[in-house]
């Protein structure tokens, strides 16, 4: 992968036309956000630009994807937004991994799969790379792309609260606001709106809560029958890993997901002193410091056993 | 009072030595970061400066209070932070309302009671003014006052939940990132940490959820008997009156919380399009559009009903 900076991105952009940006898998705020705010400023200056994704987007996404409609081209140039490797494009689209010609992430792990690209690994969201690009490219924000990049930004730091909101996420996410984002209502539908069936979720998991290690280690349960139970669907169970560590005093936060009869996914989110990713290799798993995942096999109480144990020799 | 601008007000300061700065009763977050942020600056010019509350501080809060101690001095010019008016000075301080020399604030609603005084209702937090006169006064922050400022700012808007959350909220939030402030151990520890006891507390309330009108309107208990078995307190119960109304479609979301036997209060959460404050003043109580209370007696069930009736009436 040739690595480019904002105005040469910006360059390539602009030399080509018919412009397809593509989204990682299981999508999420970031890569929706980058896409549909570079695809609007495409369009913006006269091109045929469209977004695709393997998967089906949220609907709380529609305030961004009803309002950017899908338009028929052939395909000349392509680009994908937030996707760390060729893995992440889904079985659907994996036949563009081979052919992406612009490649634009925040990844430090991308695989360079693409033939230009441009990695800021130091940018909380994609999207304040990409706002970068749409000024490098003479786009002024309208509220929609505003709205856009906003959403990146605050659904990949967590609403501000991970350490990679920086103060450069909070000065971009500023000058979203002035062209018209609507920050608050955005952050309280991505992380103060439950529906029905995940606060009935969130009551049975707690209901499952154990601790360990004097209260150091919590586990949560989220089982097929808490599921079949609630009707919660897998929009429904995000961000539910992160409940065990917010408990006071708790440095390790275990969520134990029934993914098929004896076969377990497990999330371990931790505090600054242990690491998540060391515990979750011992299973084959990996991730980052504070948040890793891995599988295990078994019935749930061994399951819990073995990531409690295997945990506790990091306190 | 005799309004002054942001360089008036740092001139006042220079000008006076032996300053007290009073916090609000009930102290929260902004009033805190406004009084710790402010007289941090006053001693690093070299002025005996203290602060003062009629209430404890809360616990979470340690992280500013513990690391600027009191000192003994007589008190020369009286400052009050955050403050709108008169009675929220608290009983044990009430005698310096009538004396209070200058008076920084962001309540539209401010009753001048004070000599000199600065009101910025734009301002989505205290600490966003006191940066300012920091400024103003020639003084660079350091990291403590970074992170009294920067909290007054997540506290004050919900972690940028809310609409008083402008693009200078975000600016100035940027600001204290540079000067060393933790943002995102800031934001985690005010929304993200629950005590045990809360945790208990979320699964019996949300036990305990009502839906009325196609479940428009959501009706959560506490009980007396929920706080004993849990052994929550009423910090703990801080925020609670929030979740009814964060369920996906609720308009309405009611907290009935017992206070003694047959006495109840209530809590309403509203969307734009119901007005709270209507619904509490039939019961002779008040608050904003948003958020307002009242106090009803009679058996759970009853009181239950009522406060449904008259809130579905503004349906």
């Amino acid at each position: 992968m040739i690595t480019v900076d904002i105005n040469e991105a910006a360059e390539l952009l602009r030399q080509h036309d018919n412009i397809l940006i593509i989204m990682h898998r299981s999508p999420d705020g970031d890569t929706i956000g980058s896409a549909y705010a570079l695809c609007a400023a495409l369009r913006m200056l006269g091109k045929n630009a469209d977004t695709v994704c393997a998967d089906d987007i949220p609907q709380k996404y529609d305030y961004i994807t009803s309002k950017l409609p899908h338009i028929p081209f052939e395909p000349q140039y392509i680009v994908s937004t937030d996707i760390a490797g060729e893995q992440l494009f889904g079985e659907e689209l994996a036949h563009y991994a081979a052919v992406t010609d612009l490649c634009i992430d925040h990844h430090g792990s991308n695989t360079g799969f693409a033939r230009y690209g441009i990695v800021d690994a130091s940018a909380g969201a994609c999207t304040q790379i990409i706002s970068k690009v749409i000024s490098a490219l003479g786009v002024t924000p309208d509220k929609f792309i505003a709205d856009a990049v906003f959403t990146g930004i605050s659904t990949d730091t967590g609403c501000f609260k991970y350490s990679n909101a920086t103060a450069e996420s909070y000065r971009i996410a500023a000058d979203m606001l002035d062209f018209g984002a609507d920050g608050a209502t955005i952050n309280r539908v991505m992380f103060d709106t439950k529906s029905r069936a995940r606060i009935e979720l969130e009551r049975l998991v707690l209901d499952s809560v154990r601790f360990y290690e004097n209260d150091r280690i919590a586990v949560i349960f989220i089982t097929a029958a808490m599921l079949a139970q609630t009707g919660a669907d897998d929009g429904d169970t995000e961000g539910i890993a992160g409940i065990p560590r917010r408990i006071e005093g708790v440095k390790a936060g275990i969520t134990i997901k029934e993914k098929e009869s004896g076969v377990y996914r497990i999330s371990l989110r931790t505090t600054a002193d242990i690491d998540a990713a060391a515990v979750c290799r011992v299973f084959d798993g990996g991730g980052h410091k504070a948040a890793a995942g891995c599988t295990l096999c078994g019935d749930a109480d061994d399951v819990c056993s073995r990531i409690v144990a295997e945990t506790a020799k990091q306190l």
